[in-house]
């Protein structure tokens, strides 16, 4: 099917629902966030996951970032077909089928992959050795999210072994320490406690490491959430920020964090007004083009706020409407202004992952032009 | 990005995530709700929104659907191209660009529209004589969902009165009369009440059109959730399931209809094992695979329960792990089986439609065998 747009459209021409992208937004987000960690000492390893999009991925590495970061075997080879020459699967990958893929794909991109047991270790040598390839390891360690990783020194030296009996196929190049669970929380104290607890046990597996003789030069970790402090922790040799290029409410909604720069909101859903009724007006993008596992989108519209989201509609309502004695038409609150059968109409994302992973294409944009038209991985590189 | 499957191969080495469909399940469930449709004798427009799926929506139709409804133009483009001679978009379309498109669809199908305003009646028209079509329309009555629709008869003559003015490109077919509201309500009660009060408005705007002179044949609504009832009332011609032929843990939820056949769970997400911890283990499929929209997925695995799903990621723990004083690590509860890196897992989705617009194929089985492997529509199809 056609793109939504063509470079030079006016944005309020672009077809909906799109996935939009604020060029201004994004750059200043890359260029804040990019030059926080160079001030620091520490690598952007940018998270593709957060858009599945080459075009945004080739930007962030044009802009500074050492390559990406992603969690499936199906975006690495996506990423590396656009040209990305640094890719790390911070994630498991444990199918004899995919690591066959992976062992292919190492010999065309600096790769690396986690892991979190002797067995997909042992797996991992078998598909390198079948492919003569040679890829990096990281072992995944739980910093507190209890979901992948190793618990803690025993296990990961068990691992190292593992790598090390694998041959020269195998490299451990470091420990995978990210807290998803800890980059929502709302306070900058909870989240750097956290990540200094982390951050306590990656410095004590990685010493237990070296002490053992096993290499371990890169710690890598930190998300959107919490970069300020993994990047001060002088443990954390990279970062893996994903959706400070984007933004969501999510995100938007943590107190800031001192030290950090501010993100704006750069990623949006464009819809159009397809129903004006008595008290509410409908939008033609729901379910299928805005995730709302973190909460609804809220509408870029002032008077108006999302009364509720369904496959394909997302009903908006005036913030009148709870105020008693006014009546909540549409156009007729005080204030609100009349909505336009066809008329433009943002909606910012709870969750930007799952909603970019909801698109065929990015539409980039400065002001009211389109400037360039962006396709996203196919929903296959979830694979 | 290749298919995850092809036909003849077992099911468990099936590349994950994966959208799978129980092919005996579906038969049995399409034959049950449009045998009990036929007895009652209303048309089944199975609803192609639930799946995108051509290959779906094609043994429907040979199962004795009329043609299929779908929510956006690019839908209906889609299912046009694979053969589905007769649609119905159950829904709004007012953009310029969108109507040339179905103006020129309707030269290849049997094709109709909803409209709920004037204004679109108009651009409808407009569109259909720069392209020489003719499209059938249905006027949207908002029956209870406070969604799109017009409120009852002064409007919906309004409408009637444009459509006449539009001339013989535009033909009043009836009413599309879908009550969305009802589809979950849990008791058989309510929902058949729900359904008495939506056919009563739907006969009394039916009768005032056909005494202004209007034509009104079609009462078209009803979903997975009400069809009884709609199938039941006298008033309706065509019903528009969707889910039935999948189903959801959503629908499941429901109490069952005396009068109704059962529907089967034919919808899976097939992942893999891909991280056994300490009292957890971690699926390879998250956000990106099953929708949580209507709450999060069920494992089919006895013994286990989600815990949590991330964008990659389903964590999965023991039944047992709230139980006191056991320890709830994975294969150590009382008849709690161990799980093995990349066994197979299926989940249940909370909700069949944004589920399976996640997946690029449709993995469609038969007892452990693939049968066929059918695309899904592209992202697109949204637009």
């Amino acid at each position: 099917m056609a793109p939504p747009a063509a470079p030079g459209d006016r944005l309020d021409r672009v077809d909906t629902p799109a996935l939009i992208l604020d060029l201004d937004a994004f750059d200043a987000n890359v260029a804040a966030l990019h030059g926080h960690a160079a001030a620091r000492g520490v690598r952007v390893r940018a998270h593709g996951k957060a858009h599945r999009c080459p075009g945004i991925a080739l930007r962030q590495v044009a802009a500074g970032a050492i390559g990406i970061c992603c969690q499936k075997v199906g975006e690495a080879e996506g990423f590396a077909d656009a040209g990305i020459a640094d890719i790390l699967i911070s994630n498991e990958v444990v199918d004899d089928a995919k690591l066959a893929r992976l062992a292919r794909l190492a010999g065309r991109v600096r790769l690396a992959v986690c892991v979190d047991h002797p067995d997909a270790v042992r797996a991992l040598a078998r598909a390198c050795a079948r492919h003569d390839a040679r890829v990096d390891v990281l072992i995944e360690l739980d910093v507190g999210q209890a979901r992948c990783g190793v618990a803690g020194t025993e296990e990961a030296l068990a691992i190292a072994r593992t790598i090390a009996e694998g041959g020269p196929a195998l490299r451990l190049r470091g420990l995978q320490a990210y807290h998803g669970g800890a980059q929502h929380l709302r306070s900058p104290a909870g989240r750097g406690a956290a990540i200094a607890a982390a951050s306590a046990l990656a410095a004590q597996v990685r010493a237990a490491l070296r002490a053992a003789g096993h290499d371990c030069d890169e710690v890598s970790g930190g998300g959107t959430g919490t970069y300020p402090y993994e990047a001060a922790s002088g443990v954390y040799t990279e970062i893996q920020p994903g959706s400070y290029a984007l933004m969501d409410l999510d995100y938007r909604a943590n107190e800031a964090d001192a030290a950090a720069p501010a993100m704006r909101q750069a990623l949006g859903v464009l819809t159009s007004v397809m129903s004006v009724r008595d008290g509410h007006a409908v939008l033609d993008g729901g379910l299928k083009a805005v995730s709302v596992d973190s909460g609804p989108p809220a509408v870029r519209l002032p008077g108006w706020r999302v009364r509720g989201v369904s496959d394909e509609h997302t009903v908006i309502e005036p913030l009148a409407a709870d105020r008693p004695g006014t009546s909540g038409s549409p156009g007729s609150g005080a204030g609100t202004p009349a909505l336009a059968l066809g008329q433009r109409c943002v909606l910012d994302p709870g969750h930007c992952d799952p909603t970019a992973n909801l698109h065929d294409w990015v539409v980039a944009y400065r002001g009211e032009r389109v400037e360039s038209v962006w396709p996203v991985l196919p929903r296959g590189a979830s694979r």
